[in-house]
């Protein structure tokens, strides 16, 4: 080939896709329930014939992204080429990643990545694998479907896991959420935050949640503000966490002072994350209460201001 | 007064309600979710000057119904009359209750009671206590909101409580359910059913609970059926009562096998509760596979086929 066929070859097998951040747990919905913020890790990928790969990275943690055959894109891209029977076709890449979400702090940085993976790898192969497919596959490589869920198909969503299948239901709130996003400046990672949690619980704890987890997803699905206040309350996992998170109980309350409906550690933390709705207006006075709360606490924060993404991730082809 | 005046008098104070039965946990939102069904206690009171209690019952239980004033809807009446400030004004009552909901069967039929008492006193008194109050003092009555709230409200039910406060969001889902109620010949108090449930449960069980309640509301909210089918599955405290309601497993099976989207213990039970949709016509041969199921276990059965009740209790006078 000429390098006017290689280029040619390149762009047929090149294709760019934007995942978004997520944040998992939502209070009561420990290990079930997620959603996709407006905070995006942005993949251009080109699948290559040839054995070689090349990775550029840029934005948040890029410096510290593996740039080897370790890359957790890399080997997401790798296990679509696999499950979609082209792995033989397809042996390197040209990935160029510009990724915005903070990582290792609760909002899903690295599901971000492998869904920007397959999804990208799996739009050049011409979409042999179906939605649920892509689910199924993100969930084995990330362990999990929290995520990878609301990653995928963004919005609200709760996931289940029956006999090693996993089922998601997404949804769209009946109203404009806002969220408030603080980000301490340290790191936290999911395998301490998981250390700290008992096998077993209180049957009431679990009850608390059941009622507060159903009454969340209801009142989000039909916009009744009213049955939020008290919907985002936990009682399994971030107790067990405060001690990981100084200062989250202030924080907590920085917040809900503040006017948040309320308010939840992401994920397995340590970013904390407020709601409330766009109407409201209170977004900013919750986001500087809750980084004054921290550092009340001696602990350095940045904050965002988010919003629901309800796309999940898309191939922006023609939309650059 | 003369007898006319009496009569007039006794018009003025007299009320009809209608409550219907409910079906408390629906599976998965054990304590937290509930759903009113299409089977009624019917209730006339006449609230009386004097220190009189005269009980009429016909129906389910009617014979073993306390007719003094250890009798459930007096002892409910009179809590409204002491928390509207009315005890004084009236002492005695004529109760005339037709009751179609099985006693002892983990269908609400004490919820009914107490809701059809307060209602009706409410009523006559003009209403001087609201929804949210009215629940409150059924909740404090019952012990718990899990069969007052639907009782109350209709629809599907999640409630919580929160520092002593109970909150209610009640829904009428996107689709037609139909409810096969089976009713074995045997009680069962939910002091024993409640006997058997562990403190402590294995967080695992608690988070399975948590994402299926979640995705019940969900699916039945937005009327999407195929995300009921592992919806209505429990680990918390079904597996703990198999043993008081023998054959529990096979009628399980049987409810699934015949079609239903799911099945449960209908409260504490002895009652099992299928859920499918109207389109399926599936009622009739769940009914018949589930007590078949039963009687393959020696216990003779009787079925009910019904709908959800979306009214919750209403007032009757006029529409008799």
């Amino acid at each position: 080939m000429n390098n006017s066929q290689i280029e040619n070859e390149m762009q047929s097998h090149t294709i760019k896709v934007r995942v978004p951040g997520t944040s998992a747990n939502c209070g009561p919905g420990f290990d079930c329930i997620g959603l996709a913020c407006t905070i995006y890790n942005d993949l251009q990928l080109t699948l290559l014939k040839e054995p070689m790969l090349v990775i550029e990275t840029k934005g948040e943690g890029a410096e510290n992204i593996p740039t080897d055959d370790k890359n957790i894109v890399w080997r997401s891209i790798r296990m679509l080429l696999e499950r979609a029977g082209a792995a033989d076709k397809f042996k390197g890449a040209v990935i160029k990643m510009e990724n915005r979400i903070p990582l290792s702090r609760g909002l899903g940085s690295s599901a971000a990545a492998i869904v920007a993976g397959i999804k990208a790898a799996n739009a050049i192969l011409g979409n042999p694998l179906n939605r649920q497919e892509l689910l199924k596959l993100a969930t084995e490589i990330e362990g999990h479907p929290d995520n990878v869920a609301p990653a995928l198909f963004g919005g609200v969503t709760v996931s289940i896991v029956n006999r090693g299948e996993v089922q998601t239901f997404s949804f769209v709130p009946k109203m404009r959420l806002k969220l408030v996003v603080i980000v301490p400046d340290f790191p936290l990672s999911t395998k301490a935050a998981r250390q700290v949690l008992p096998k077993e619980v209180p049957m009431k704890d679990a009850i608390f949640n059941i009622g507060r987890a159903s009454m969340l997803i209801g009142a989000l699905i039909k916009g009744k503000e009213r049955f939020l206040k008290n919907a985002f309350d936990d009682a399994l996992h971030q107790p067990y966490r405060v001690e990981l998170v100084p200062g989250m109980e202030d924080v907590f309350k920085a917040a809900k002072n503040a006017g948040a409906f309320g308010v939840a550690l992401s994920g397995a933390g340590p970013c904390l994350i407020a709601f409330t709705s766009d109407r409201s207006r209170a977004e900013n006075e919750i986001a500087a209460s809750m980084a004054q709360a921290f550092l009340d606490h001696e602990i350095k924060t940045k904050s965002l201001i988010l919003a629901l993404d309800i796309r999940g991730a898309v191939v922006l082809n023609g939309e650059q």
